[in-house]
Protein backbone atom coordinates (compact mmCIF):
# COMPACT_ATOMS: atom_id res chain seq x y z
CA UNK A 1 0.00 0.00 0.00
CA UNK A 2 0.96 3.68 -0.58
CA UNK A 3 0.91 5.94 2.38
CA UNK A 4 0.58 9.97 1.82
CA UNK A 5 3.78 11.83 0.94
CA UNK A 6 4.82 14.59 3.06
CA UNK A 7 4.27 17.91 2.65
CA UNK A 8 7.55 20.14 3.60
CA UNK A 9 7.21 24.34 4.15
CA UNK A 10 10.97 25.25 2.93
CA UNK A 11 11.71 28.59 4.32
CA UNK A 12 15.16 30.79 4.20
CA UNK A 13 16.31 33.89 3.94
CA UNK A 14 17.84 34.73 0.85
CA UNK A 15 21.07 33.87 0.65
CA UNK A 16 21.07 30.88 2.61
CA UNK A 17 21.21 28.57 -0.36
CA UNK A 18 17.36 26.86 -0.12
CA UNK A 19 17.02 26.98 -4.20
CA UNK A 20 20.41 25.22 -4.27
CA UNK A 21 19.62 22.91 -1.67
CA UNK A 22 16.20 21.79 -3.20
CA UNK A 23 17.54 21.56 -6.12
CA UNK A 24 20.55 19.22 -5.42
CA UNK A 25 17.88 17.33 -3.67
CA UNK A 26 15.91 16.51 -6.25
CA UNK A 27 18.75 15.83 -8.84
CA UNK A 28 20.83 13.02 -6.62
CA UNK A 29 18.07 11.45 -5.46
CA UNK A 30 15.81 10.75 -8.57
CA UNK A 31 13.99 7.56 -7.71
CA UNK A 32 12.76 9.01 -4.39
CA UNK A 33 9.53 10.38 -5.01
CA UNK A 34 9.46 13.81 -4.27
CA UNK A 35 8.46 17.11 -6.23
CA UNK A 36 8.72 20.43 -5.91
CA UNK A 37 5.40 22.86 -6.19
CA UNK A 38 5.72 25.29 -8.68
CA UNK A 39 3.57 28.38 -8.19
CA UNK A 40 1.09 29.88 -10.72
CA UNK A 41 1.72 33.60 -11.32
CA UNK A 42 -0.08 36.29 -13.42
CA UNK A 43 3.22 38.26 -13.96
CA UNK A 44 5.18 38.33 -17.33
CA UNK A 45 6.73 35.36 -18.42
CA UNK A 46 11.00 36.31 -18.47
CA UNK A 47 13.40 35.01 -21.14
CA UNK A 48 14.89 31.69 -19.79
CA UNK A 49 11.92 30.57 -17.77
CA UNK A 50 9.47 27.84 -18.98
CA UNK A 51 5.77 27.66 -18.68
CA UNK A 52 4.88 24.44 -16.11
CA UNK A 53 8.54 24.69 -14.95
CA UNK A 54 9.40 27.86 -13.59
CA UNK A 55 6.13 28.98 -12.94
CA UNK A 56 2.85 28.33 -14.27
CA UNK A 57 1.86 31.62 -15.86
CA UNK A 58 -1.41 32.54 -16.52
CA UNK A 59 -3.76 35.23 -17.20
CA UNK A 60 -5.02 37.49 -14.30
CA UNK A 61 -8.87 36.83 -15.54
CA UNK A 62 -8.43 32.93 -14.88
CA UNK A 63 -6.10 33.22 -11.80
CA UNK A 64 -8.95 35.06 -10.22
CA UNK A 65 -11.64 32.23 -11.45
CA UNK A 66 -8.92 30.03 -9.82
CA UNK A 67 -9.16 31.77 -6.82
CA UNK A 68 -12.71 31.87 -6.30
CA UNK A 69 -12.93 27.56 -6.77
CA UNK A 70 -10.65 27.62 -4.36
CA UNK A 71 -7.71 26.23 -5.61
CA UNK A 72 -4.92 27.92 -4.14
CA UNK A 73 -3.94 26.87 -0.54
CA UNK A 74 -2.35 30.51 -0.33
CA UNK A 75 -1.84 33.25 -2.75
CA UNK A 76 -0.35 36.87 -2.51
CA UNK A 77 0.04 39.97 -4.30
CA UNK A 78 2.93 41.30 -4.83
CA UNK A 79 3.45 44.54 -6.83
CA UNK A 80 0.51 43.98 -8.99
CA UNK A 81 1.00 40.44 -9.86
CA UNK A 82 -0.53 37.32 -8.20
CA UNK A 83 0.99 34.63 -6.98
CA UNK A 84 -1.19 31.21 -6.05
CA UNK A 85 0.08 27.39 -4.80
CA UNK A 86 -2.42 25.17 -5.98
CA UNK A 87 -4.11 23.11 -3.67
CA UNK A 88 -5.75 20.74 -5.93
CA UNK A 89 -2.28 19.73 -7.38
CA UNK A 90 -0.46 18.97 -3.75
CA UNK A 91 -3.08 16.99 -2.51
CA UNK A 92 -2.90 14.59 -5.63
CA UNK A 93 0.60 14.40 -5.53
CA UNK A 94 0.39 13.30 -1.45
CA UNK A 95 -2.26 11.26 -2.67
CA UNK A 96 0.35 9.43 -4.87
CA UNK A 97 2.85 8.58 -1.52
CA UNK A 98 5.05 11.81 -3.44
CA UNK A 99 6.61 14.05 -0.63
CA UNK A 100 6.32 17.77 -2.15
CA UNK A 101 8.30 21.01 -1.00
CA UNK A 102 6.91 24.30 -1.17
CA UNK A 103 9.87 26.86 -1.47
CA UNK A 104 7.56 29.28 0.41
CA UNK A 105 8.20 32.70 2.97
CA UNK A 106 6.92 32.56 6.82
CA UNK A 107 3.76 34.55 5.86
CA UNK A 108 3.37 31.90 2.71
CA UNK A 109 4.15 29.54 5.35
CA UNK A 110 1.73 30.52 8.33
CA UNK A 111 -1.16 30.08 5.72
CA UNK A 112 -0.39 26.87 4.63
CA UNK A 113 0.06 25.56 8.31
CA UNK A 114 -3.30 26.49 8.98
CA UNK A 115 -5.02 24.45 6.28
CA UNK A 116 -2.48 21.54 6.50
CA UNK A 117 -0.93 21.22 9.74
CA UNK A 118 0.45 18.15 9.10
CA UNK A 119 2.93 19.97 6.70
CA UNK A 120 6.57 19.57 8.25
CA UNK A 121 8.17 22.84 8.32
CA UNK A 122 11.98 23.23 7.57
CA UNK A 123 13.87 26.84 8.03
CA UNK A 124 17.42 27.01 5.98
CA UNK A 125 20.06 29.58 7.87
CA UNK A 126 22.95 30.84 6.49
CA UNK A 127 25.87 30.32 9.49
CA UNK A 128 26.63 33.85 10.15
CA UNK A 129 26.22 37.56 9.05
CA UNK A 130 29.94 37.83 7.00
CA UNK A 131 29.16 35.23 5.35
CA UNK A 132 25.13 35.97 4.36
CA UNK A 133 26.59 39.49 3.42
CA UNK A 134 28.89 38.01 1.10
CA UNK A 135 26.20 35.80 -0.56
CA UNK A 136 24.30 39.10 -1.09
CA UNK A 137 26.64 41.06 -2.72
CA UNK A 138 25.84 38.60 -5.56
CA UNK A 139 27.49 40.88 -8.26
CA UNK A 140 30.62 41.70 -5.83
CA UNK A 141 29.92 45.53 -6.77
CA UNK A 142 26.17 46.17 -5.16
CA UNK A 143 26.09 49.23 -3.28
CA UNK A 144 26.50 49.19 -0.05
CA UNK A 145 22.52 50.42 0.56
CA UNK A 146 21.52 47.71 -1.61
CA UNK A 147 23.12 45.44 -0.13
CA UNK A 148 21.71 46.71 3.23
CA UNK A 149 18.43 46.55 2.24
CA UNK A 150 18.42 42.46 1.19
CA UNK A 151 20.49 41.67 4.85
CA UNK A 152 17.50 43.84 6.59
CA UNK A 153 15.14 41.63 4.66
CA UNK A 154 16.75 38.49 5.12
CA UNK A 155 17.02 39.27 9.18
CA UNK A 156 13.10 39.55 9.13
CA UNK A 157 13.02 36.45 7.15
CA UNK A 158 15.32 34.55 9.86
CA UNK A 159 13.35 35.95 13.09
CA UNK A 160 10.73 33.57 12.08
CA UNK A 161 12.99 30.64 12.49
CA UNK A 162 11.50 29.19 15.31
CA UNK A 163 8.07 28.53 13.96
CA UNK A 164 9.45 25.64 11.71
CA UNK A 165 9.83 21.50 12.80
CA UNK A 166 13.21 21.87 11.99
CA UNK A 167 16.59 24.26 11.14
CA UNK A 168 19.00 23.31 8.89
CA UNK A 169 22.40 25.27 9.11
CA UNK A 170 24.23 25.48 5.54
CA UNK A 171 27.97 26.05 6.11
CA UNK A 172 28.98 23.36 4.62
CA UNK A 173 26.85 22.25 1.46
CA UNK A 174 26.98 18.46 1.54
CA UNK A 175 27.13 18.45 5.31
CA UNK A 176 23.23 20.34 4.62
CA UNK A 177 22.23 18.58 1.97
CA UNK A 178 23.22 15.36 4.20
CA UNK A 179 20.56 16.92 6.68
CA UNK A 180 18.14 17.75 4.41
CA UNK A 181 18.49 14.16 3.12
CA UNK A 182 17.85 12.82 7.02
CA UNK A 183 15.03 14.77 7.73
CA UNK A 184 13.06 13.32 4.69
CA UNK A 185 14.08 9.98 5.15
CA UNK A 186 13.30 9.89 9.01
CA UNK A 187 9.61 11.42 8.16
CA UNK A 188 9.35 8.50 6.39
CA UNK A 189 10.36 6.15 9.19
CA UNK A 190 7.43 7.94 11.75
CA UNK A 191 5.38 4.80 13.09
CA UNK A 192 2.02 6.16 10.89
CA UNK A 193 3.49 6.29 8.10
CA UNK A 194 5.54 2.65 8.14
CA UNK A 195 2.28 1.13 9.59
CA UNK A 196 0.44 2.45 6.04
CA UNK A 197 3.34 1.43 3.94
CA UNK A 198 3.62 -2.27 5.44
CA UNK A 199 0.21 -2.72 6.98
CA UNK A 200 -0.06 -6.61 4.87
CA UNK A 201 3.78 -7.26 6.55
CA UNK A 202 2.69 -6.21 9.72
CA UNK A 203 -0.80 -7.90 9.34
CA UNK A 204 0.74 -11.03 8.27
CA UNK A 205 3.50 -11.14 11.35
CA UNK A 206 0.60 -10.87 13.78
CA UNK A 207 -1.69 -13.58 12.36
CA UNK A 208 -1.21 -16.70 14.41
CA UNK B 1 26.48 25.69 23.89
CA UNK B 2 25.75 22.10 24.01
CA UNK B 3 22.09 21.01 24.11
CA UNK B 4 20.65 18.18 26.00
CA UNK B 5 21.12 14.83 24.13
CA UNK B 6 17.61 12.84 22.72
CA UNK B 7 16.78 9.43 25.37
CA UNK B 8 15.82 6.61 22.13
CA UNK B 9 14.22 3.89 23.68
CA UNK B 10 15.04 0.95 21.13
CA UNK B 11 12.56 -2.34 21.31
CA UNK B 12 12.37 -5.28 19.15
CA UNK B 13 11.55 -8.97 19.15
CA UNK B 14 14.65 -11.16 19.20
CA UNK B 15 15.83 -12.12 15.59
CA UNK B 16 14.95 -8.52 14.59
CA UNK B 17 18.36 -7.87 14.56
CA UNK B 18 18.37 -4.89 17.52
CA UNK B 19 21.78 -5.48 19.41
CA UNK B 20 23.54 -5.93 15.70
CA UNK B 21 21.88 -2.48 14.43
CA UNK B 22 22.72 -0.70 17.72
CA UNK B 23 26.67 -2.04 17.95
CA UNK B 24 27.12 -0.89 13.90
CA UNK B 25 26.08 2.59 14.82
CA UNK B 26 28.32 2.67 17.69
CA UNK B 27 31.16 1.47 15.77
CA UNK B 28 30.61 3.26 12.48
CA UNK B 29 30.10 6.69 14.14
CA UNK B 30 32.48 7.16 16.93
CA UNK B 31 32.74 10.58 17.00
CA UNK B 32 28.50 11.18 16.93
CA UNK B 33 27.81 11.60 20.97
CA UNK B 34 26.21 8.42 21.22
CA UNK B 35 25.85 6.08 24.20
CA UNK B 36 24.60 2.67 25.35
CA UNK B 37 22.92 2.29 28.33
CA UNK B 38 23.97 -0.73 30.41
CA UNK B 39 21.48 -1.88 33.03
CA UNK B 40 22.75 -3.10 36.90
CA UNK B 41 21.79 -6.69 37.39
CA UNK B 42 21.69 -9.07 40.54
CA UNK B 43 22.29 -12.07 38.09
CA UNK B 44 25.47 -14.25 38.04
CA UNK B 45 28.27 -13.01 35.51
CA UNK B 46 28.96 -15.12 32.63
CA UNK B 47 31.69 -16.70 30.99
CA UNK B 48 32.52 -13.60 28.62
CA UNK B 49 31.01 -10.95 30.46
CA UNK B 50 32.78 -8.13 31.69
CA UNK B 51 31.12 -5.73 34.37
CA UNK B 52 30.34 -2.42 33.11
CA UNK B 53 30.16 -3.40 29.95
CA UNK B 54 27.78 -5.94 29.69
CA UNK B 55 25.91 -4.93 32.74
CA UNK B 56 26.79 -3.37 36.15
CA UNK B 57 26.94 -6.35 38.44
CA UNK B 58 25.74 -5.57 41.95
CA UNK B 59 24.58 -8.10 44.90
CA UNK B 60 20.84 -7.70 45.81
CA UNK B 61 21.23 -5.84 49.14
CA UNK B 62 23.37 -3.18 47.19
CA UNK B 63 20.39 -2.95 44.45
CA UNK B 64 17.49 -3.01 47.07
CA UNK B 65 19.25 0.41 47.83
CA UNK B 66 20.05 1.76 44.68
CA UNK B 67 16.06 0.95 44.11
CA UNK B 68 15.13 2.77 48.02
CA UNK B 69 17.38 5.75 46.70
CA UNK B 70 15.00 5.80 43.43
CA UNK B 71 18.28 5.37 41.31
CA UNK B 72 16.48 3.86 38.98
CA UNK B 73 13.99 4.96 35.82
CA UNK B 74 13.18 1.25 35.69
CA UNK B 75 13.43 -1.86 37.28
CA UNK B 76 12.28 -5.79 36.38
CA UNK B 77 12.46 -8.73 38.39
CA UNK B 78 13.26 -11.95 36.00
CA UNK B 79 13.41 -15.41 37.39
CA UNK B 80 14.55 -13.74 41.04
CA UNK B 81 16.97 -11.63 39.59
CA UNK B 82 16.73 -7.65 39.57
CA UNK B 83 17.30 -5.44 35.94
CA UNK B 84 17.43 -1.67 36.81
CA UNK B 85 18.13 1.20 34.03
CA UNK B 86 19.67 4.00 36.52
CA UNK B 87 18.34 7.11 36.06
CA UNK B 88 21.24 9.17 37.22
CA UNK B 89 23.74 7.82 34.30
CA UNK B 90 21.33 8.69 31.91
CA UNK B 91 20.43 11.81 33.07
CA UNK B 92 23.74 13.04 33.54
CA UNK B 93 24.79 11.87 29.96
CA UNK B 94 22.12 13.56 28.18
CA UNK B 95 23.02 16.47 30.03
CA UNK B 96 26.39 16.11 28.51
CA UNK B 97 25.33 16.70 25.00
CA UNK B 98 25.10 12.43 24.03
CA UNK B 99 21.74 10.42 22.65
CA UNK B 100 21.21 7.79 24.70
CA UNK B 101 20.08 4.11 23.52
CA UNK B 102 18.06 2.09 25.84
CA UNK B 103 17.82 -1.61 24.48
CA UNK B 104 14.78 -2.58 26.44
CA UNK B 105 11.15 -4.32 25.86
CA UNK B 106 7.96 -3.15 25.27
CA UNK B 107 6.90 -3.13 28.99
CA UNK B 108 10.20 -1.31 29.95
CA UNK B 109 9.71 1.15 27.54
CA UNK B 110 5.67 2.06 29.12
CA UNK B 111 7.91 2.77 32.49
CA UNK B 112 10.64 4.96 30.73
CA UNK B 113 7.82 7.12 28.71
CA UNK B 114 5.89 8.03 31.32
CA UNK B 115 8.66 9.67 33.22
CA UNK B 116 10.92 10.77 30.64
CA UNK B 117 7.92 11.45 27.60
CA UNK B 118 10.22 13.67 25.33
CA UNK B 119 12.11 9.62 25.19
CA UNK B 120 11.96 8.88 21.27
CA UNK B 121 10.95 5.00 20.66
CA UNK B 122 12.49 3.20 17.44
CA UNK B 123 10.93 -0.33 16.96
CA UNK B 124 12.64 -2.91 14.84
CA UNK B 125 11.18 -5.50 12.76
CA UNK B 126 12.15 -8.58 10.79
CA UNK B 127 10.86 -8.14 7.04
CA UNK B 128 8.64 -11.51 7.48
CA UNK B 129 8.02 -14.63 9.92
CA UNK B 130 10.03 -16.93 7.64
CA UNK B 131 12.64 -14.55 7.66
CA UNK B 132 11.71 -14.54 11.84
CA UNK B 133 11.82 -17.78 12.28
CA UNK B 134 15.12 -18.70 10.43
CA UNK B 135 16.65 -16.22 12.26
CA UNK B 136 15.37 -17.52 15.96
CA UNK B 137 16.35 -20.93 14.69
CA UNK B 138 19.86 -19.82 15.59
CA UNK B 139 21.52 -22.79 15.53
CA UNK B 140 19.56 -24.63 13.00
CA UNK B 141 18.63 -27.51 15.70
CA UNK B 142 16.27 -26.22 17.79
CA UNK B 143 12.97 -28.09 17.90
CA UNK B 144 9.79 -26.96 16.60
CA UNK B 145 8.54 -26.38 20.16
CA UNK B 146 11.88 -24.33 21.56
CA UNK B 147 11.01 -22.40 17.96
CA UNK B 148 7.56 -22.08 18.17
CA UNK B 149 7.79 -20.74 21.93
CA UNK B 150 10.56 -17.78 20.80
CA UNK B 151 7.79 -16.76 17.55
CA UNK B 152 5.38 -16.23 20.29
CA UNK B 153 7.24 -14.31 22.20
CA UNK B 154 8.13 -11.98 19.30
CA UNK B 155 5.04 -11.85 18.26
CA UNK B 156 4.02 -10.51 21.43
CA UNK B 157 6.71 -8.03 20.96
CA UNK B 158 5.82 -7.02 17.61
CA UNK B 159 2.27 -6.47 18.39
CA UNK B 160 3.60 -3.02 20.50
CA UNK B 161 5.02 -2.05 17.50
CA UNK B 162 2.63 0.95 18.01
CA UNK B 163 3.80 2.75 21.00
CA UNK B 164 6.99 4.08 19.22
CA UNK B 165 7.48 7.23 16.74
CA UNK B 166 9.10 5.03 14.16
CA UNK B 167 9.37 2.10 12.56
CA UNK B 168 12.60 0.28 10.88
CA UNK B 169 11.71 -2.79 8.46
CA UNK B 170 15.50 -4.68 9.20
CA UNK B 171 15.35 -6.29 5.67
CA UNK B 172 18.91 -5.63 4.64
CA UNK B 173 21.34 -4.74 7.31
CA UNK B 174 22.54 -1.80 5.42
CA UNK B 175 19.63 0.20 4.79
CA UNK B 176 18.34 -0.39 8.11
CA UNK B 177 21.65 0.91 9.77
CA UNK B 178 20.98 4.03 7.49
CA UNK B 179 17.83 4.56 8.49
CA UNK B 180 18.43 4.41 12.17
CA UNK B 181 21.57 6.66 11.45
CA UNK B 182 18.91 9.22 9.57
CA UNK B 183 16.36 9.23 12.65
CA UNK B 184 19.40 10.22 14.82
CA UNK B 185 20.88 13.50 12.47
CA UNK B 186 17.11 14.63 11.92
CA UNK B 187 16.29 14.49 15.51
CA UNK B 188 19.05 16.77 16.22
CA UNK B 189 18.07 18.79 13.72
CA UNK B 190 14.74 19.50 15.26
CA UNK B 191 14.16 23.72 15.72
CA UNK B 192 14.23 23.17 19.20
CA UNK B 193 17.30 21.48 19.54
CA UNK B 194 19.16 23.34 16.75
CA UNK B 195 18.22 26.66 18.90
CA UNK B 196 20.00 25.61 21.98
CA UNK B 197 22.95 24.88 20.18
CA UNK B 198 23.25 27.36 17.36
CA UNK B 199 21.96 30.02 20.30
CA UNK B 200 25.08 32.72 19.65
CA UNK B 201 25.04 32.26 15.83
CA UNK B 202 21.25 32.91 16.02
CA UNK B 203 21.65 36.20 17.83
CA UNK B 204 24.37 37.35 16.06
CA UNK B 205 22.43 36.67 12.90
CA UNK B 206 19.66 38.82 14.17
CA UNK B 207 21.45 42.05 15.91
CA UNK B 208 21.44 44.91 14.33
Amino acid sequence: MVGKGTLYIVSAPSGAGKSSLISAMLEKNPNYAMKVSISHTTRDQRPGEEDGVHYHFVEKQHFLELMDQNVFLEHAEVFGNYYGTSRVWIEETLNKGIDVFLDIDWQGARQIRKQMPQAKGIFILPPSNGELERRLNTRGQDSEEVIAGRMSKAKSEISHYDEYDYLIINDDFDAALMDFKAIIRAERLKQDKQAVKYNGMLKALLSE
